[in-house]
């Protein structure tokens, strides 16, 4: 019995080095940027008050365990900001390379289980990976309007670029998307903190 | 509509705050000090993979919703270290007047849920409020070990003080608290780093 709980929590030591990962995204106090692990707990709290805003009907736990446990990847990945179109051209092969790894210090049951959700967020393609994809978005364009668009601002993000990259977030949601464009987004577009569009 | 989105993005928002609550636990790097956000994070990932080690059958979400809020009470009344005993005399009064604070800033629905989950958590009578307190108990004792006892070792701890602090963490899963009385605890108090008893 202790080798599986040896295993286990060999595993659950290793995902320590996710508070370690950090993001592009200021807390609400405009100082200091979130982590990976942060991150995550402030999605599956939105998921637990927000499924019903769902296009589709969802399973609550298995879109918050898909939340938890999505950027463990960043472990060995590192985080690729929204942004980066040379560093998202490796994405895929490094968080792959990482998933094998990381999964792969369970149980083979616990570890299958893990990749499999991995896989389905990944997919994009349930309504629960859909619903969750729309926090992975939704949840980092609250905070960057809450601290009057600060990464908006130092990337110099355009609206162009944010659109593009959040062609499919109402498929998960559609109510909260519109509701996001209305709230967040065109008043720091209005306000200059969005640029209008990227400069050639 | 938007008023109830209002209400939850206004909580949303409020509870950012959490990841500036600092608890005495080092991360695994045994440097930087880990805060509520990160450490329910943490746990909620645990009860995924160590729910089957439960000593009675327990509903996987509610359990998890349990420990992704339970600490938000904090926001207002501050993190309480389990072995400063002056600071425990304030703190039920402190946390209450949080909560309804806090979860007030919900429309009444999820503000009613959130209440009732955290009032379970602090109860302790529900097979999912006994596994979700051990997870509590537990994910520190893990964190502590891994960094050789730092936290012990700064703060005196005393083995007759771990064990009353713990009276009751087996009620939750026996195994998993017998597991870490043998890897985390023995080892540690015949190293020296946890004191075998109080100095008078």
């Amino acid at each position: 019995m202790d080798k599986a709980l040896d295993q286990l929590f060999d595993f659950i030591r290793e995902i320590d080095k996710e508070k370690f990962i950090g993001r592009q995204t200021y807390l609400t106090d405009g100082e200091r940027k979130e982590n990976d692990a942060e991150h995550a707990w402030h999605m599956a709290i939105m998921v637990l008050l927000l499924s019903g805003y769902s296009n589709e009907k969802i399973d609550v736990l298995r879109t918050i365990s898909m939340l938890l446990i999505h950027d463990i990847v960043e472990i060995d990945a590192g985080d690729t900001y929204a942004y980066d179109e040379e560093a998202k051209k490796t994405q895929k092969e490094r968080e792959e390379k990482a998933a094998e790894r990381i999964f792969g210090l369970l149980p083979e049951e616990q570890g299958n289980y893990l990749m499999e959700l991995w896989k389905e967020f990944e997919a994009r393609e349930t309504p629960e990976a859909k619903f969750a994809r729309t926090m992975d978005n939704l949840q980092p364009m609250m905070l960057n309007a809450a601290t009057d668009g600060k990464a908006w601002v130092e990337h110099e993000v355009s609206i162009d670029q944010i659109m593009k990259r959040n062609a499919r977030t109402g498929e998960g949601a559609s109510v909260l998307w519109e509701y996001a464009q209305r709230n967040w987004l065109e008043p720091n577009l209005k306000k200059g903190r969005i640029k209008p569009q990227k400069d050639l």
